[in-house]
């Protein structure tokens, strides 16, 4: 049984729907175990809230076990500074829950909360991946391939960047796309302005032939913002600056495109009648899109599986990135990077 | 009467689509007269090829005095070093055009070629305006406002900026914004990853106070990916790398999009129907979406209205790059530009 220790107080909708997708995650996913860490207080009001059905199946899961409360006395808010709130608060629901992955008493981490508190309480608490210079969060995107989704990193951890964490971040990346993603060869591309090797900006520049020596990777060269949806490459790799733009204007443009296409359907009645008969063309469409379904970031480099869900996450979002927490844990992501930064380090010395 | 010298030779599909679109544009547009430069051969060739009805149009155009061919022996070519070319071909088309802007011939410049290339022979032939540290491409996006798209910039005319430059791209899209998108006050916000004031990397963290110091601009602080298509920023300031990833991305997915969503309308003979009752809606749509539309990039900084088109631009892109030529000359983008950085200097020396 896979054990997710799942933060309860983190995200613009915690603990409401932390606690939904909590529930269902524990009645949902065959073998695995929700440990719920928050205060008992608000997570008892919630559960309390819940509808019947829902209720019972809440009930019932921690009778049989695959749903557990740990008190967690703290919360981290999402305004004050990551780095204090977890160093202040050692026993806030991030601390408390990262503390059961250290302790082998959970196999996943799972939180909604502020990105940089749970990067922060992972390097506090679990530590690096021996040689891996700075963990990095890893987003999974769709493209015009359903069958073949991106891994975009670092979306957001770090933002000025040395050439070196990138070509780190490559090999994290395509560690995740193999084990999790089942993707036996990724094409991993660095993320540039052109496709010439010579495009880019210092960073990049200086990055390109680093990635190129790599022979454990089937490095693509460099990419452009138009190759990343395309679905030809598996890994993208930037800093972390960009690829937190690049999500974040994914996120937008998608909003922005529906939001059109819905003013347009809605002009006459003859396109009301249309739209009425391609709703589930358009079911369809939002399913393939839907951010909550690609929601589980996991933070790669600390040695343990860390999933952070989007700030606006719904029980969806948190049912999913329980699910991604799973898929990390249950093929040892973390084992393979350190495998394949232990044998870089190899090589290095025995140059 | 304004004149535009248009670069025959440049873009993927040169001269063909160029010659085209300069027809099109020289009889479409009132009060525009289109200066065609390039090799004399290749463009009789393509004039002689087009159908009877725009060939008739544009011999009526030569004869009306609306276009003219101007002749240039070289050609820069799109895989040299761009910087090589423009230096090396004395006479190729994008530098003979630019001369006509220089010399007073033409009002504005507009090319699909190489941007690298056309940004060079720009600062080589017309300088920079005074004070101007670097020109910015800037790029019009659609938002879910369509009455307020946005301007980016820098687009992609420079890597890796000083703070102090982005404060001149936040000045110049300032100008641009007010003067051609007759934006009466528009808000500017700094790409960043985060709202809040302390978010960003070490070059936007430095130019956050800059920016705010500026009493001339309405700046409204840090922005992220998410808010560049809501409708409610004007100009959104970044670098040329992060620009360029950002602008190429948004192509990409809104492809990516439209691709699925037609996969899923041609799933079934009933969706089929359905799409077909909302044929004008997806039309409206893609127009709505159309890069030809909003693809001709003026080039701020330089004393003179550049405009650089996409380079895979159709004849329809070329028309709308001519436009843009027009606004950018008509509404004296280059002397705002000028007045707004020659007060700040004087801000700076009374200080």
């Amino acid at each position: 049984m896979t054990r997710i220790a799942l933060d309860a107080m983190g995200g613009d909708f915690a603990p409401e729907q932390v606690v939904i997708g909590a529930v269902e995650a524990a009645t949902g996913l065959s073998d695995v175990k929700v440990l719920l860490v928050g205060q008992l207080a608000p997570i008892q009001a919630e559960l309390d809230k819940l509808p019947k059905a829902l209720k019972n199946a809440a009930q019932e899961a921690m009778v049989k076990g695959t749903m557990e409360i740990v008190h967690a006395p703290d919360v981290a808010g999402m305004d004050e500074s990551p780095v204090d709130a977890i160093k202040k608060k050692k026993d806030c629901s991030i601390n408390v829950a990262m503390r059961l992955v250290k302790e082998g008493r959970a196999d996943a981490f799972v939180s909604a909360g502020n990105s940089g508190a749970v990067a922060t309480s992972a390097i506090l608490n679990l530590g690096r991946i021996a040689g891996v210079k700075r963990p990095a969060i890893a987003t999974v995107l769709p493209t015009s391939d359903q069958s073949r989704p991106i891994l975009v990193l670092d979306a957001g951890a770090n933002m000025d960047c040395h050439p070196e964490w990138l070509v780190q971040f490559a090999k994290m990346g395509d560690a995740y796309s193999k084990a999790v993603l089942k993707c036996a060869t990724p094409a991993v591309g660095l993320l540039s302005i052109g496709t010439e090797d010579c495009k880019g900006n210092e960073m990049t520049k200086e990055t390109f032939p680093l990635l190129k020596k790599c022979q454990d990777l089937n490095f693509v060269g460099n990419i452009e913002g138009k190759d990343l949806f395309k679905g030809h490459i598996d890994v993208a790799v930037c800093d972390g600056f960009v690829g937190n733009v690049v999500l974040k204007t994914t996120e937008s443009i998608a909003k922005a495109i529906v939001h059109r296409l819905k003013d347009e359907c809605v002009r006459n009645p003859l396109r009301i009648f249309g739209a009425l008969v391609l709703k589930g063309a358009f079911k369809a469409l939002k399913k393939q899109l839907d951010p909550d379904v690609y929601g589980g970031a996991p933070l790669l480099g600390v040695p343990g599986a860390v999933i952070i869900a989007h700030g606006s996450s719904s029980h969806k979002a948190i049912f999913y990135a329980v699910k991604a927490g799973v898929a990390a844990a249950t093929n040892d992501v973390s084992g393979m990077i350190a495998k394949s930064i232990a044998e870089d380090a190899e090589d290095q010395k025995q140059k």
